[in-house]
Formats: C-alpha cells, structure tokens, sequence
C-alpha cells in the first residue's frame, strides 16, 4: 500500500497529505472505527480529479470526508480506509450574490460559517440542524441534510441550485449554476445529492438565499394528542409564516429533569404533547398578532388550552432550548434504540398508537418521540424504564427495532428521513426498498462507478 | 412489423391499441410529424410494463406520449414511431390527502383536472401554464415543466414527492410516497423527472398541495428598465406573499394592438418596461396594503411611477389577460426566432443590452423578451421589422439563434429554461452543454436503458 500513495502523493502539492487522527476513521457515536491509507485535504476541483482518476485507475477505495458528523456510518469503511478524501482545505464561500439570493460555497465550508455570510448579506441560508458548527456543505448534501427548517425551506436538495463535482473516473462536472430554470438533460445534481459519496465528490454548491424574515417568534403549546398537533398544523400552514413546528412529548420534558439538565420548562403541568412553532413575517407582520389569531383558533377548536409565546429573541432561545435538549437529555439517558423515520402526515396519530401498543407488549421501554412534525419526520427513540439500564435490553434491541421499522414501512413511511443509509441502514434498505428501485440504483451505480472505488459498501453492497 | 404488433396486442385487454389520429404523430407548432406502428393506451401500471417487457425484448421503439403539448418535439419521433405509449387512459386521481397536502394523480390525468381536484379540496395544486386545459402530469413531470407560480412554490420537480414509473426492461418502480424527507438510496424520481421518457415510463405521481391563499390580488407596474423591475423583486420577495413576478416590455404591449387583440392597455403611455406582481396572503393579509406599502417603497427609491392595482378577482384576470396575451401576439406576428432562456438574475440587464447590440448590428429584427423575470426565464424571441415577413430573414435565422445563445450561454445562462431538450435541441445540448454531464448522462442512459428503446434521438442522440 505504501508505494501508491507515494506515487500519488508525488502527484499533488506538498501538503496535501494530513496526518491521521482518530476524528477520521471513527463516527460521533463510536459505532464505526477504522483505519486509513493516507488522509488527503486537495486545494481544489483539479486536485479531487487528480486523486480520483489516480485511485480509478488502480481500484483504490475512497471514502469522502467532511466533517464527520453523519449518524449512519457513511464517513467510515470498517476494516480500514485507502483514501479518506477530506474537504477540509476546499472551505471557500467563492461568491455571495444578494440580488439574486445565491452563494455559492466550497464542499469543505462548514454549515455555521455559510449562515454567517448569508447573514453578512443581509440574507438567510435556512439549512439549520445540531451539527452546524462543525457539518461541512458537501457532507450535508451528499447525505440530504434536513433539520429544523425543512418544513418552509426545504431540505438540502430543495436550497441546492447547482454543484460542481469529480465523477470516479476525474472527469468533472461544472454545474455551478446560479438558475431557478434550466431544463437541459439529466438532473444529475439530484442524482449526487443524497448519494451518499457512492458516485462522485460533490466539491462545491450554489445554494439558495432567502430574505431574512423582518419579524420573528416562537411559541410552545401544549396540545391534548398528536392528532391535535396536526389540525394545528393545518392551521397555522394556512396563516403563513411558519418556518418550523416541533413536536415534543411529555417523556422528551420529563427527561430534561432526569437528566438533571438546566433547562427550565415552561408549561405548568409537563403536557403529554406540546409544539414548538416558530414563525419569521414579512415587513409589516406582527408575531403577537399572528399567535394570538391562531390561539383563539386552537382553542376556539378545542386543540390547545395552554401556551406560552416567545417574542424577544432572548425568549425565543429560551424556548428553543428546550426543544434542543431533548437529544442531549436522550444521549446522558441512553437509547435502547434511535429511529429517524417519517410517515404520510395522517398516519402519525395511528402509528404512535399502534407502535407503543407493540412495543409495550413486548417490553418495559419508555418512548420519547419528538421531532419534525411539520415534515411528518419524527426521531423514535426507546430508553430503558427507569432503574434500569441499556445493557438489560440488549437482547431485545433487534425485535424493537423491527417493530418501529414494521410499524414505519408498512404505512408507507421511511425508515431514514433525514440521516441516509450509510453503513448502519444497508441492510433495511435491501430488505425494505422498493426493487424496482434497488435495481436501478445498481445500474446507475455500475455505470458511473464501475471500478467500485466510491465510499464502497456505503447505501448498495 | 404487424407480425409483432399483433402479438403485443394479443397480449393486452381489447381496447388498448388506438385508432391512430395526427395528434400522436404531430406537434403544436408543426416542426415535426410522423408516422406510428401502433398507439397504445394501457390502462394499468401493469399493463405499461407488459408494453415495455416486450418492446425491450425485441428492442422496438417506445414514445410516451401525454398532452402533445411539448415545445420541442420530445413527443414525436420523426421517420415513424413504432409504438406510442399514450397515458389517456390513465387519469384517475388516485386520492387526495387535504390533510396532508398530498395528491396522488395518475400519469393522464390533465393538469386543470389536477387543479380543479385540489380547489374541491379547498387547496392549490400551484403549477400553471398555458397548455393546462390539455398537457397531463406524465408530461409535465418528464419535462419538469414550470409556468407562471415557479417563483414561489417551484417547477414540477419541487412539487413532486413521489412516483410510480415503469423502467424500460418493464420493472415497477413503486415510489409514490406521501413523505416530505426520505433518504433512503438514490433519488431516481429526480432523475426520471426532466429526462423526457428516455428512462422510463412515469405512470403516476404523489404531488405537493399548499393552502389556497385567503386573498390574492396583482399589479402591472410600469419601471424605468430591467434593472429596476430586479430591484423591485427583491422588495416584493421581501414582503414575502408573491406568487408571481413578470416581465413585460413595452415592445409586447405594442404587439397586442399590432395582432388586433381585444386587449385594454391599463397604462398610459405604454411602458417600455413593466412588472406584473401576483401576489396570495394568509388570513389577516390585505393586498391592498401589500401593494400600498410596496408602491410607497418603489417610489421612493425611484424604481417605478406608474402603476394600476388589481384586488377583485375581475381586475385581477383582466391584468392576467394583458400577460397571457402576448404569446398569442407573438403566434399571430410570426417569430423568426423563439428562445426560451435563463440567466443569473444580476446579469439580465447587461445580457439584454449587449444581445440586442449584436442582434441589432445584424438584422433590424425587433425583441420581444418578456416572462417570468421572477426565476430569471425570459422568453426572448425575434419578430421581422414592420412591413418585412418572416421569409425574408429565413437566410438569417440560424446566426441571429446563435448569437442569443452565445450571450445567454456565456453568462452561465441557460438555452432551455423550462422546455427542454425533446429532438430541437439535442445539437445545443452537445454543443453547450458540460461534458462530464454529457459523459454521466450517456453512462445512466445506457444503463437503465441498454436496448435504447426509449424515446429514442430525444435529449441524446
């Protein structure tokens, strides 16, 4: 192995290659570690062509590095890695243009860093997820990143107008575009996008803006069942405005004080269920206003009797914090199982019934779901009863996964929304996916990749 | 070849082959006829498959055919189609979700019939074009057609959750999910959307609903020139509420009186530029004051004087009919050229200048540009001086085309915004387009579809 790299590292500038750490070969949640040939960090699109077309040409494996934080062992090859490609060097925003709300950002830009020159812009980059400060724009593309915004802005692929990428064979891409239109041929964007690595490196992006929202606030209300939560929805989409609604469950709050986090919550008793809805209005709108209509709404229909509204910023944060807790307070209690799944909108009532019915059946679990109602995208998770601990469910843990999953895709829903296959989904997809499907993903994979060099045994074995 | 299609029809439920009629074998404009061996009309995802099965077992030609209404010849294939798949028969709408803001529309069913199922469902099915009355979803998704409302809720790729689509070796692909997030492998609904029914067949479709607006209303404002009509867009984008945002040169309005069209100018002097701006509020919203505060705004920092405010629905449909009319104008005139363009948003002002420089340096042709300036779409076509026919600058056509591509091209524009490919345009799309796209293109085409039997010289040659 030693001689290739190198003969490859002979080839690119001085630099080029890193030294290895451990931040390369393992993922956040320590289910996946390896090792690694050479970590290479190319300057530009020519030098990812370079290493490419180097490794095409001997059947080298690389696996695309960003910023490391996927949650399905996409960025880790088990068993060692030849070339962990990182996009670390390639982290300019080469262009803002505010007139046309587009900016255009290197694969190695890290999310918080384009937010921040969007806003220097006086515009607003939505994608908006836990990650930011360290997600780097070709990992969140690459895995179709969500978050919190999706709902009114769409998810990565819906804010990508064009990218510019190095297929496995060198040969590059230039589709940089800065178009709302432009019908010429195969959407390959969409094709690379939530690939996944599988197909080529994705090596920079223009990206939509948006104008900041003039006026903005948040409210939580407590609603009697998710059902609730939906006819909500309903009419709060109806109003306009809304940039995210948050489902949040009693076990979610109550495991902020489990877990002895500083948070305080803000209704009085914990509600079963709560939405977190967050809204930006336009030049003239006003937030009072807007959540004090849909209130009398709600209530007015007997879908929510207590809340509470956030207009300074300051409270806005407040209550966005808890929201944002609810993962830490997870991780410090520790899931049995983590689902990441989204279902048609109607089916969420039905399925959170039938779900824990299941499960309860089968076990003591304790549920806390919560997550991107506005998206039908909700994060499952099941935790031990209390006194208990993870390990005594260790046995059980595939039978409860199954269930969650079962429950999910026989209601037409997704058993990855927004994290992806990667490595840890590989086999639900064979076994859940659509056939058709399957096949035509293997062609497309063969066809572009036919040496198998990209991040190999990532989404197709 | 009756052998074979009398074996093809023995194998499918009587009724299916089709009395052949021009409509199958034309195209609106007349650029391109043909013949056909059979036209048939499954009524069933399955009976498309048996179609598809056995076309790819002896390598004949397939042509899916929709409304006909395609501007670029992807419906007919000249020298004669072996089989047209038409999808008439297939236009139920499956099922509406209000709920969920979902709608599931088979392949033939027709866009107004689409719009009119969701208005029953107190919702709106946004997309919207000229060709409504006959183009079907099949169409509108394999050409990711666009229209008048892409501004605010996106083409037919962005309102398109999910479909179902035959590949051409006749496997299902069973994807009409009702989901807003599903990373679950390779986006092949984003590849089989715009790829003109060279991949396959798309027999169905789970498309995006939005609330209907509380209140619409719309304004033709007159401004000094193209760079303040972008000036303004990004005040109104700022409001938020704007469905749509066109452009109308004064070159247009004068069209409408030269073709005799029993159209009222509402403005005085005819504007040599002008914005139409639709706009649909939320509850509470007043137009208005929408365009009070926005016409306050655009007088102030000199970007428009004149103005006329439609709010009730008659006003609003007569402004309309001042913009719809203008493609008839340009029928009843003859254009020498038709481009259907986009560019970056910043770059149209100085595109138009320099074009109409060069175009005018060769030929006294006069411009009509004008459209959805809102997405950077023009359509930018070329009509003979007064008192000259379009005969007499047929020696000039093909420069004058190339110049407005040149021009639109090297401002990393776009020589098919919403159209296409189809037959017209194969020759630009090699000369212009990217070659490692081109490359990848060719690679999938053969890969999903190595006999070649779908919609063959379409998109590739």
């Amino acid at each position: 192995m030693t001689h290739w790299v190198s003969d490859l590292e002979k080839l690119l500038p001085a630099g080029t290659r890193r030294d290895l750490s451990d931040a390369y070969i393992t993922e956040p949640r320590g289910q996946w570690s390896g090792s690694a040939g050479a970590v290479l960090a190319p300057r530009s699109v020519d030098e990812v062509s370079q290493i490419l077309r180097f490794a095409n040409a001997r059947g080298i494996p690389v696996v695309p590095f960003g910023g490391g934080t996927g949650l399905v062992g996409g960025q880790t090859l088990p068993g060692g890695t030849p070339i962990v490609l990182s996009l670390e060097r390639m982290r300019a925003i080469r262009a803002v243009y505010p007139a046309e709300n587009v900016l255009v950002a290197e694969a190695g830009a890290v999310l918080a860093d384009v937010q921040k020159a969007a806003v220097e812009a006086d515009r607003l980059f939505p994608l908006s997820l836990a990650s930011e400060g360290s997600a780097r724009i070709g990992g969140l593309l690459s895995t179709n990143a969500g978050g919190v915004n999706v709902l009114r802005y769409g998810n990565a692929r819906d804010l990508t107008l064009g990218i510019e990428a190095v297929l496995p064979d060198g040969q590059v891409i230039h589709g940089l575009k800065r178009l709302r239109k432009d019908n010429t041929g195969y959407d390959l964007r969409q094709l690379l996008i939530g690939s996944e690595g599988t197909l080529g490196v994705i090596t920079a992006a223009s990206l939509k803006l948006f104008p900041q929202p003039a006026a903005s606030g948040a409210a939580l209300l407590a609603v009697p069942d998710p059902a609730a939560a939906l006819d909500l929805l309903a009419l709060a989409l109806a109003r306009g405005g809304v940039s995210a609604f948050e489902l949040i469950s009693g076990q979610g709050l109550r495991f902020l004080v489990e877990a002895s986090l500083p948070i305080r919550i803000p209704l009085d008793p914990v509600p079963d269920w709560s939405v977190l809805i967050d809204i930006g209005l336009g030049p003239g709108g006003d937030p009072a206003d807007w959540f004090n209509a849909l209130f009398a709404e709600a209530m007015e229909a007997g879908l929510s009797k207590d809340g509470v509204v956030a207009l300074s910023e300051a409270q806005r944060t407040e209550l966005w914090a808890v929201r944002e807790s609810i993962p830490l307070a997870n991780r410090a209690i520790g899931a049995v199982v983590s689902n990441d799944i989204s279902l048609p909108l109607s089916e969420i009532p039905v399925f959170l019934e039938d779900c824990k019915a299941r499960l309860r059946a089968m076990s003591d679990v304790r549920i806390n779901a919560f997550g991107h109602l506005g998206d039908g995208n909700l994060h499952y998770n099941l935790f031990p009863a209390p006194g208990r601990s993870k390990s005594d469910y260790a046995h059980l843990s595939e039978a409860l996964r199954e269930i969650v999953t079962d429950e999910v895709v026989r209601r037409d829903g997704s058993f990855s929304a927004e994290h992806g296959i990667g490595r840890l989904k590989v086999g639900e997809l064979e076994r859940y996916g659509d056939s058709g499907k399957l096949s035509a993903m293997r062609a497309i994979k063969t066809s572009i990749d036919p040496m198998g060099i990209m991040n190999p045994g990532a989404v197709l074995r």
